[in-house]
């Protein structure tokens, strides 16, 4: 197979982590007689270092024309602390999202048995979790018109959606119960917004085209509350953008660590790929980033986008063995850790490449 | 002491809950030599079912012309399950919050000792967690305009803030942080949403003039993860109403259950004393309902609208020894728990009022 990927490692730990996902997508070709080729591009911070844009318009080309993308982190602390910055980084982010229409954030909460003690919830409560959640990523209160009065003292963000922008999600969320254990539960504030309400009528509309799938309608609060409480409940989870984003990160706690997520965004064309951690300012640089939620992105890639799915299992397994054989970045040690066997970015990384 | 309390039992478990509450009131009054007169009133589905109002203009009366209020829960399976009412009973609690002004809403996380094992999450990750919540509550897109298209096929909520609803709260939390661990968190959305980069604008402002108190801003979703992860980290807590919405309900399992956490609704006037779990109707009027965050809300009125300390504490004291006698209710019980010392809401009422 001959593919084309675009490589964006963006800001923080971002190159550090991408440098491994790229490796193992190299060994994968070696291994399996694929040809990969590969380009980069920058965004975020990066863009805006280099010529003032968070998203330069050769990043956008580059996006287009390749057949999926694997992307880093994004974000920096300079800007976090300045609410008035007109220039962001994560506005590269989000406009990719919007350009490439990638209405679908895929984020899959897989439980290594080797981490379960890594979490802060008790092993007995984590014990046979598997979540799919669908995060909407291209509508929300997030593209919706924002605004600043003139005197600067009121400001707002339009929550909104439309019928067409639930309905493609919700499909795809229901065809991925179909293959999994035919549980969907559909997360709203349906008892106070109105977005939500023509978010909950949709999935009722959808649901009937799915009777084998046994929907639930669960309000944002109760949901944030439950995910801690009884994790194991959960198949499918659909969800509104920033409900998602609230939800998945809470979620990487079953997981172990933010280190161990990743994501596939999906739409109208080329799939783009990332780890859920964010660009972690404080670790940069330092060789102490977990590099296998980027590497478990590739994984992503290769089954949803590429359909091989023996290459994305053989990623899983090395993964897998890696943990059986005691080895752990920082974000996933715990008490128990043999101190020796406690790697870096780049040590972590040889040991899933070989 | 004299003083007016009135009771708005609302739906589900409600009534059960504040007959509790109520009663622990009577017996405080005469214990303590106070003189609590009591008047009871209609809210939510109550209300819808009786004069078609979820706050009848007499309810609004009362509570105006009362010293304090106790409030049991809101909301019917009914109304959740159709997007398309009009009417619906959490429109009652909202029109009472933002007519009383009750703009800051507090959720303490506490502990008790005893219930370590209830959660589902590690004792060692809650032992010593101790988070004030203060919850911005008659603002954003709860009362942002909500539109909806005459093809009914796109809706919309405001998100919005303005400075004074911001400054506030703000205030409200720095000086409550000033009396606790001089730590204050403040989460919000700033590298997305505009309404955030004003609500972190104004907090930066307000912070200045507490130098003592160490002021962080996370984002929300970090703030949703960091929660679960090292809940121990927090001291006070400073967010908007809907942020505050999921945070809280995430942060209940903390205690061990929702049933154990109560919050205090304050503002330019009569002081809103409710348990934050909801209506619970799958349980309600099966004598099954926890009665402890109606008495706790109870606790706080006491302290916060009377400033009666003393009777405050000798309602949690007498929480702590009916827990530390190994009484729980079903939500509270685990597998270590004396099956005969499992009660029901009268039985657990009657417990701790003697
Ligand atoms: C960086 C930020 C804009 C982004 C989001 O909120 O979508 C991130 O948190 C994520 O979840 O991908
Ligand atoms: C019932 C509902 C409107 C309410 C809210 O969202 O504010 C409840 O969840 C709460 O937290 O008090």
């Amino acid at each position: 197979m001959q593919k084309h990927i675009l490589v964006i490692p963006g800001d923080g730990i971002g190159p550090e982590v991408t440098t491994w996902g790229k490796a193992v997508l190299e060994k994968i070709a070696a291994n399996f007689g694929h040809e990969f080729t590969f380009d980069e591009a920058l965004m975020g911070h990066a863009g805006i270092e280099a010529i003032g844009n968070p998203l330069p318009d050769e990043t956008l080309e580059k996006a287009k024309a390749s057949d999926a993308i694997l992307f880093g982190a994004i974000g920096h602390i300079k800007y976090d602390n300045d609410p008035s910055a007109k220039v962001r980084p994560e506005q590269g982010l989000l406009k990719i999202r919007k350009e490439l229409g990638l209405y679908a954030n895929l984020r899959p909460i897989m439980l290594f048995d080797e981490l379960l003690d890594a979490s802060s919830l008790k092993p007995e409560i984590l014990k046979g979790t598997d979540i799919l959640f669908f995060r909407e990523l291209t509508g929300d209160v997030y593209f919706g018109e924002k605004k600043r009065s003139e005197d600067r003292n009121t400001a707002s963000d339009l929550m909104i959606y439309s019928r067409y922008e639930v309905e493609r999600i919700a499909i795809k969320a229901y065809e991925a119960a179909m293959l999994r254990g035919k549980k969907l539960c559909s997360v709203d504030k349906a008892n106070v917004l109105e977005s939500s309400r023509l978010w909950r009528e949709v999935v009722q509309d959808i649901a009937k085209q799915y009777p084998e799938v046994e929907t639930e309608h669960m309000f944002i609060d109760n949901a944030a509350m439950q995910l801690v409480k009884n994790p194991k409940k959960f198949d499918v989870v659909l969800t509104a953008n920033l409900f998602g984003d609230i939800l998945t990160d809470e979620a990487s706690q079953i997981a172990g660590s933010m280190g161990m997520l990743a994501s596939a965004s999906i739409g109208d064309g080329t799939g783009f790929f990332e780890p859920i951690h964010g660009s972690a300012h404080d670790i940069a640089g330092q060789d102490k980033a977990n590099p296998l939620a980027s590497i478990l992105s590739v994984a992503l890639m290769l089954e949803i986008s590429f359909g091989l799915k023996d290459e994305a299992k053989a990623i899983t397994d090395a993964i897998d063995k890696t943990l059986k054989d005691g080895y752990r970045t920082g974000d996933i040690a715990d008490a128990n850790t043999d101190k020796t066997k406690i790697l870096g970015t780049k040590a972590m990384g040889q040991k899933v490449l070989s």
